[in-house]
């Protein structure tokens, strides 16, 4: 079968899509064909980075064919290749040379690439298929950019996305480019790396800290996915101090490496703080000589490489200047004093770079962040060299705090957007799922490029897992946010990149339900936090709390019939993205809403709380069989210890307390009789018959049983066995009903039984306590006559229930009463035939209107004196 | 791994269970060593029912252990042994003789066993285990008791219950017996044959009809779920004429045969119906000749087998006698009549027996069917001679219509009940899914037996599939009612049941969940059938259609949870007991509620009508996919032809319409304003922030745009792009509220921007047309001072909502007014700045709880005239 490369690089509008040919079509170049792929030429003498990712190109074609692709550095005997270049390679000085190629194309740009089909590219060479990059990135983009157009996803390693197989690949000849990337610098930020990734770095490397091979992987993802920028984990690790090979790989890669707002001067925190014994207090008015000398040591080891080197300064362990570390929101009072001292600082630290690096300071890319307190001194007046970036931050939920003015947009060093989908801080840390809604992130971003922040954007993405989508969303952004731009189909563009997403991980056919469904995970996930989330936070009596469990479990149904659906090759895949995000979210809810019940419930000593708190149980229980299965079977326990973040038990904004703990449950001992009357402002109780508040049983010996499950709702209650006398059985109902209504209608929903004792059918005796009660044959005409069983028999037995009514008065009421209270009564049932199954009751004094299941239960006070 | 089997014969007090043991404890005998069962003794000039079920029991130990029991004859080698026997086997005999076993046990029984491990039982044998029957079924219930306890389950081959393979097996010592049944006759009957089963035999066997083979597996299931008695098809098929092997398979294998109640003298319909032409009218009156001839070949052909005889008899094909065929309700009102004529075709009938059989009447099992109008004839006094049993009837829908009363239970004869759980009829066919709540029919039949009807149970299962569970629990409780009254503790005896059923099937750990899961079902189906339902069976407006599709699609997402839960073998048979029904039944659920609201947001011509309609269409598509899957795809397309029957789009009580026909929907034009107004009686109004009734763009070029899941609810609403100026641009929401409210309050929900332009934050205007607007700033202190922190910024967003609220007055109100009507106003809402987004309005005039989505959305009424 030939396989036909549908046309990527959508920004180059001279090229069309096709999805039918042959490869002996002359308008196609041939890259695989009967499962072996073509040949990759590089010049051996190229960047590093780009022969690294020629080397994944070519595995990629293995991860496809079955055959990794040859790469050969010296021309041989193919009439056909792959030639991957920067332009600094010999080939391509060849091509260029010899006008087979026109490089032209890729003066003054940055990070791009062409691709084409070239005739007689070389000698000897009939037909190659050329990459050439403007620079290192720009080739490895183009080189990526053929693995994801051969069906290898980004995420193939990161969330197991499959490769299918395909045994001819060919590719449309044409002039192909992504462009130039809208945001300069694009980039991560590995943040909060405990639990999750520390253990599972440490489950996988063996290793306390990240070391390059984990680096390597995270800078292969960055690439894939066209970002160039990576703020590391600083935590407990320091990236710089454990593996001296992290720097290296990133440079070797291609990554440009910063680090975070706090760490200046290209150190760690850790590096720092694991000194803190021989280097004193992190405070430049008491201990400047030895935070210079720290800071100088960074620019020293830094000085050969691409980082990006963050200057200024705040307290120790990301407080504020002069604040405590852990405490990183505290307002300290001192803004001028401040002020001067981090202007002093930063003078002095770009004296250093000056200094070690023996340039000028502004030719050593630097970024200052207005991160928190930080911006207020930009408000104030505190202001950096013109080639600084100024890196904005949003509010760490995700939405942006300040754009620059039209004359602030004038500063020549740009403007950078931290941005978060992680985050630990008030009000509760957010760190164990993604709760950010597409529509918001796009939202806050596009407004982010329409005012014109296009220097850096950064991304904090926690340990990384699980927030692979608002990662792509947010590297397909920064290279291309003008699609996103309302004036440019923004909403549109952002609906075609989730189904595109979609597609990509999961095929065509399965993408718009995947994404739909992903779409609205991210939506009611952007409710709450499951750390934020408690019993109280949606309202119980309103039907609220269920309909949002509702909404869930409707999804969560809906993600199960598609994962049955889905090849099993893509579940592992579809099981990180979507099951089991949404499994787990809805099992919280499922949690807090059962304990929200049980609190109701155990509130009015009704046995059913005891229901609801084994569900509270079997809910948390489940919760860490969830995060088992995540851990120890998706991909055959390949992500061990990543899903390990504490979830259940904040009290605060920190996770401070041991583990995971049960919400609390209370139980309702049996022998306590439940206390409660139904009321309702709504003109009418409507009562599940197993809630009565007391119960005859016959003299006769006949007992009241409750049968669960009978009747549409709850359940029944009949007097059991059907052969003993019924005498001198009641049932009694509590309730409250306005003092102004003298008499009621009650319903007796009943099961559709048929007078099996013959006529006259089954009779009820119905009244309140101190009122005269009324008699009422409830099947009289449930018979085959003809006038019955057409309009009442057949309608009647086939839905399963009988809706008996009578009017019955109220005892004391005051119908002319100036004032209407509600006052408490008693509705007393007493069967006088056996065979009768109550099964709800409703008490009308105006304000019902008949549905199929007799409305729901009306809510119940609690009687504290009775 | 030594196995031990569990004890069975709970009806033994005298047997106790035990769960360890190992083959060399003198407690247990071996059946099962290493894999290879014990050899079966049976004597071969034994009862050929019994000789059957042994071969079956033989493949039953090969299904166990990969190798069947070796069958033998006579005694060889072989030291210990399974015997199995009736009362006439010529080893039985040996063994009574030398009174190794007691056969006393036996005598007088009906349709018993005893199992008992016996040492040295005949000459040469150091052990067996004896199964020794009272008659040929006894025997035949004792063998199946063993396949059970070695883990077939009766359901291996009609469900695809797989068989656990295990390599040992013993059973404790000890004399077990399951007593004798509690009613005499136990029996289904398969109506309605065509589509379903037609289908699915014509594809399994080639035939138009049921022959020998289809019956054989059938009167194997009867027996190994201890039932004897069957009606046959008779539809279209005739059990006698079709094949005559079937009537003698019947005989062999141990089951007796009856005729439904319309068709008497053990004839089929089809047997008159094929051949009309010839016989003339089934008219006795006036073709009594003809019809006495065909009588009394019946009785000829069945006169040296068990068959039981159905007397008396009722109009052609199943109408009343007097009625039109196909109108088999209908009243034929001349009572007296036919009273005197049945009198005669009874009385004649059994001359012909007498005649025939050469014996008094009374000497053939008899039966009289009081179906339909066929009790009233009884009531006015028609009787039937002492010996034939009175078949009494349910309604069709599972209520018992009569019980005997204290004197009509000395009946000799006896009486029985015919019991449906599958009807063809008003008011709607319920052919297609199983829809019978367990505890209704356990209320039911355990009144049946209360009251003495003890003599035949028959069951109208409809295709047989897939009315598996109850089937099974009918047999059970056949066999034994008494355990299931309630003063034995029926409902925990049901509970039980139902649990042993779903481990029987799924295994021990999964039965509990299965159990639940399956009662829940049975419970939601039978509040409607599919063939009832329809868009207007549940209340759209009180949210109830909402709620029971979330309680259909909760249940679905745990039966969901469970199947994949389960071994991959234990899927078919989920499938075809939970899987398949609840997911067919949610999306027929699905699908009305879909048609309910296209319906309601048609009549408002808002174009989310549309949405519903593909939800409709996608629904009605879905459903013949999971019946597909069904037919081809369970146990790789064995039921394939099962799931044939028409469900959606009844109009009457019969099916007389050529297919399911999509539910019909109705398409809003995009171009047609949509012309509403939210009203409501609580007090306040809720309203979607895109259902705005007009708009204003604003002058700018700046245009509303809605962004679909932003929000917690709906979706956002903003003007974009946000770089251009907003003025002039409003939204206007059309509502209803009291004349006798001058002013409201009017929350503004929308996304929790942050004031990125500066301060004061971003502005709207809020007023009623017509009025004077006030300005509101939304954001004004979300700002990271120390007094808003933690108190509004951090609590505000992280929950991603401001709910901005201000009071505004309503113009031409009539605070005074005698008569308080509701006005129509339109709320205008007009931002100051770029980047708001609008989510959610709440206009509260005295009703409104604040709760996390701001309440449903109100209703909203038609404006006719505008």
């Amino acid at each position: 079968m030939l396989f036909v490369l549908p046309v990527f690089a959508i920004d180059n509008p001279g090229v069309v899509a096709t999805s039918k040919s042959s490869l002996s079509d002359t308008n196609f170049f041939t890259l695989v064909s009967d499962g072996l792929p073509c040949s990759i030429l590089v010049d051996e003498s190229d960047a590093t980075g780009l022969l690294i990712a020629t080397n994944n190109l070519s595995h990629d074609f293995g991860r496809v064919t079955g055959h990794d692709a040859q790469i050969i550095n010296d021309l041989g005997s193919a009439k056909k290749l792959i030639i991957v270049g920067t332009l600094e390679s010999k080939f391509v000085k060849a091509m260029s040379k010899s006008k087979q190629i026109d490089t032209s194309l890729l003066k003054g740009k940055v990070e791009s690439y062409i691709m084409t089909v070239v005739g007689n590219p070389l000698s000897g060479v009939d037909e190659a298929l050329v990459v050439v990059g403007s620079d290192m990135r720009g080739s490895i983009y183009g080189v990526y950019e053929l693995s994801e157009q051969i069906g290898v996803s980004p995420w193939y390693d990161w969330m197991d996305v499959p490769v299918e197989r395909k045994e001819n690949l060919a590719i449309k000849k044409g002039l192909y480019t992504a462009g130039e990337p809208a945001v300069r610098y694009r980039g991560l930020f590995l943040n909060d790396e405990a639990p999750c990734l520390t253990s599972w770095v440490k489950n996988t490397y063996g290793t306390n800290y990240g070391d390059h091979r984990f680096y390597a992987r995270v800078f292969e993802l960055i690439l894939r996915l066209r970002g160039n920028y990576l703020w590391p984990a600083m935590w407990s690790w320091s990236f710089y101090a454990d593996d001296e090979l992290n720097s290296k790989t990133a440079q070797e890669m291609g990554v440009i490496m910063g680090t975070s707002h706090h760490e200046p001067m290209a150190r760690n925190h850790q590096e720092w703080a694991r000194h803190r014994g021989e280097y004193g207090a992190w405070d430049y008015v008491t201990n400047q000589k030895v935070v210079d000398d720290f800071f100088r040591k960074g620019i020293e080891r830094a000085k050969d490489n691409e980082d990006i080197i963050t200057i200024g300064m705040r307290g120790d362990g990301d407080a504020p200047m002069g604040g405590k570390e852990g405490h990183d929101d505290e307002y300290v009072a001192r803004d001028k004093e401040t002020i001067a001292l981090l202007e002093r600082i930063m003078a002095n630290q770009r004296k250093i770079i000056k200094d070690v690096t023996g340039k000028p300071a502004e030719k050593r890319q630097q970024v200052w962040a207005l991160y928190k307190e930080v911006q207020r001194y930009y408000d104030l007046g505190l202001r950096v060299p013109d080639d600084v970036i100024i890196l904005l931050s949003d509010d760490n939920w995700g939405h942006v705090r300040r754009v620059p003015s039209k004359e602030e947009l004038k500063h020549p060093g740009g403007w950078g957007m931290y941005y978060h989908v992680d985050y630990v801080g008030a009000p509760r840390n957010s760190k164990w799922l993604n709760v950010t809604p597409i529509q918001n992130m796009w939202e806050q971003l596009q407004l982010t490029y329409a005012y014109g922040i296009d220097k850096l954007w950064i991304l904090n993405v926690g340990d990384l897992k699980p927030m692979e989508y608002p990662i792509s969303l947010f590297m397909d952004m920064a290279w291309n946010a003008p699609k996103y731009l309302p004036e440019n189909g923004g909403l549109s563009t952002l609906e075609r990149q989730l189904n595109d997403f979609c597609a990509q991980q999961f095929g065509e056919e399965q993408a718009p339900e995947a994404a739909r469904i992903f779409n609205l995970l991210c939506k009611y996930n952007g409710r709450s936090t499951a750390e934020m989330l408690d019993k109280g936070t949606y309202d119980l009596h309103s039907g609220e709390w269920r309909q949002v469990v509702d909404e869930y479990l409707k999804l969560e149904a809906e993600a199960l019939r598609q994962y049955l659906s889905l090849e099993p090759s893509y579940r592992d895949a579809y099981k990180q993205l979507i099951l089991f995000p949404l499994q787990a979210m809805c099992n919280v809810y499922e949690m807090y809403y059962s304990q929200a019940m049980n609190h109701y419930y155990a509130s009015l000593s009704w046995p059913e709380a005891n229901k609801w708190a084994d569900n509270v149980e079997r809910c948390f229980k489940r919760d860490s069989l969830l995060c088992a299965d995540y851990n120890k079977n998706i991909a055959g326990g390949k992500w061990d210890g990543m899903m390990t973040q504490k979830h259940i038990g904040y009290f605060m904004w920190n996770d401070n307390f041991p583990a995971d703990k049960c919400p609390k449950v209370f139980r309702v001992n049996g022998d306590v009789s439940p206390n409660y009357s139904f009321s309702s402002s709504q003109g009418y109780v409507s009562i599940e018959a197993p809630h009565y508040q007391e119960s005859e049983d016959a003299t006769s010996g006949a007992k009241w049983t409750t049968i669960d499950g009978m009747g549409r709702t709850l359940g029944g209650v009949a007097l059991m066995p059907y052969t003993l006398p019924v005498d001198n059985a009641c049932l009694r109902y509590s309730m409250h009903i306005p003092t102004n209504k003298d008499s009621v209608t009650v319903h007796i929903v009943t099961n559709s039984t048929l007078p099996f004792l013959g006529a006259p059918g089954h009779r009820l005796k119905v009244g309140f306590q101190g009122g005269v009660p009324k008699q009422v044959v409830i099947n009289e005409r449930l018979n085959e006559n003809p006038e019955n069983i057409y309009s009442i028999y057949y309608p009647t037995v086939a839905r399963r229930v009988l809706d008996t009514t009578v009017r019955i008065a109220v005892p004391n009421a005051d119908p002319n009463g100036l004032f209407v209270v509600y006052h408490p009564v008693n509705l007393e049932i007493a069967p006088l035939d056996p065979g009768i199954v109550i099964e709800k009751i409703v008490v009308d004094w105006g304000g019902y209107t008949d549905t199929f299941l007799f409305s729901p239960e009306s809510e119940t006070v609690r009687i504290v004196n009775r």
